[in-house]
């Protein structure tokens, strides 16, 4: 039992699966839980996820940790609702994909007596809601601590205190600062995810191609850019508004690779294609070394 | 027994797999083989995968089928070299993944005796060489053909024979002409490997994150790009310059769409990325339900 009453604000894909897990493992003496919606708060009743409010008075009294599991876009926002109900000493966390802004938007408000520890865990299906959680989301997926800027010893206890929490939940813990996170994630996880939106949309917006030619012939390597293009509106959104920056730095080393590429097509740069293929396969090869994934020999071409 | 002697030009992943599948389910007395490089005609010999020929006259006398498997850019070039080779009547076929351009280059010097059937078995794996074969790749795969326009019965009935030879492989059979074979495989492959093979030559350049960083965290989407990036460099750079029409087409698409999120990004536009992010996920969806891959909840985010 690491918590009296721990707090989970926003019951989607994420706020549920935390709430599985710490009820499975008994991590607190009462899960208490609390969404905007009416109809997602029923639904958490009926899954028996915990206790759920339906005010934050209520909600937050006696919390030792409130966790804000809403899109990444209202994250600040709820953070400046709930910030006079929180008890004084309590540990407030978010799982937003985006750090540096979120992090940003809640300090101008953030009361001395409560401790602020952002996290974001790596983890996710392309479900959502309430229903779509489960307690082993978090098995063996990295969950990233950037703590503040704050040398009190009891904010590096509140700290240590996420950190063994995550564990609990069965993630690897890795501390980082806001400004890298936001970096790293936009190159590992943005920018393919921004990238897929847009192929998915291009290719059904070609007019001499049907739709269900692409379809029946995905195998080939379009099915790869499906499968991570079936992730949440909402928190997609979010997060590209959100990292702005790091993300449209990003996106224009791409475009200018890209047409380097193109460029290479059009004047039959064979060398040029081949060096950049040969490097591309080489990054492959460290993925599987790395056990991020495994070396199945099925896909189409 | 299809045939009495099949010659295969090529033993690579896919040559390799012709002959291992033709031996298991008995389609030719003789399963002929060659290899420009001596030493993989050495290991064709030690893998048994068939009689291994040094010369064009020994291998291509007496062949009915015969299908030329090495890299798209030299199968015009090696059509060219083995006609005067062929018997009269004789069935030629090849396995490129680009057919205009291959077609276009062939067409030239191809003898009024010899039926040649164009092919494009969508089938692969991220290895390749002699040992990467196996009797089963093409189970269950597509395998389109793109005939000639040519009405002669007896054209056709060659036709018929290579539909029918590569059901006996295991594959379902497609007929398409091959401008449209082009369009398809553009959109549905070629594009997406472009994209894959840049954004990871990408990644691996922005120097404010290490690429340990970048395979740690791989599986947040990264990883999915890696796995289609990992295929022949030899291959993808002749299939990206013989298909170069199609391929700059739709990149330019592809480059327009991915301007108009960027821009959407820089403007706050939130609703242009949740319509776009919608569509995509809507993709997905018909993806799955014809049954192109499965709905596995397990990766990163």
């Amino acid at each position: 039992m690491m918590f009296e009453k721990l707090a989970i604000i926003g019951i989607g894909l994420i706020g549920s699966s935390i709430a599985h897990k710490v009820n499975a493992a008994k991590l607190a003496k009462e899960t208490a839980l609390y969404d905007a919606s009416e109809t997602v708060r029923a639904r958490a009743k009926e899954l028996g996820l915990g206790v759920v409010y339906d005010n934050y008075t209520h909600l937050l009294h006696g919390a030792e940790l409130v966790i804000i599991c809403t899109p990444s876009g209202v994250i600040a926002t709820v953070a400046q609702e709930i910030m006079p109900y929180l008890d004084s000493g309590a540990i407030l966390s978010d799982v937003g994909s985006v750090k540096g802004e979120i992090i940003k938007n809640i300090i101008p408000f953030l009361r001395d007596d409560i401790y602020f520890v952002p996290g974001h865990p790596l983890a996710g299906t392309e479900f959502s809601g309430p229903d779509a959680g489960f307690a082993s989301l978090f098995e063996n997926r990295w969950s990233i601590i950037c703590p503040l800027d704050d040398e009190r010893v009891d904010y590096k206890a509140a700290q240590e205190k996420l950190v063994e929490f995550w564990k609990a939940l069965g993630a690897n813990v890795e501390i980082m600062n806001a400004q890298r996170h936001d970096m790293v994630l936009a190159v590992t996880s943005h920018i393919p995810h921004l990238i897929a939106f847009t192929i998915v949309t291009t290719a059904e917006d070609i007019e001499h191609v049907t739709e269900s030619e692409v379809v029946q012939y995905s195998a080939s390597g379009f099915r790869d850019f499906t499968r991570i293009a079936a992730s949440d509106p909402t928190m997609w959104r979010d997060v590209f508004l959100l990292n702005k920056d790091a993300i449209l730095e990003i996106l224009s080393r791409f475009s200018e690779d890209l047409t380097a590429l193109k460029r290479a097509i059009r004047w039959d740069d064979g060398q040029l294609l081949f060096d950049t293929i040969t490097r591309a396969r080489r990054m492959r090869k460290e993925v599987i070394d790395a056990g991020q994934d495994i070396n199945k020999p099925n896909f189409g071409r």
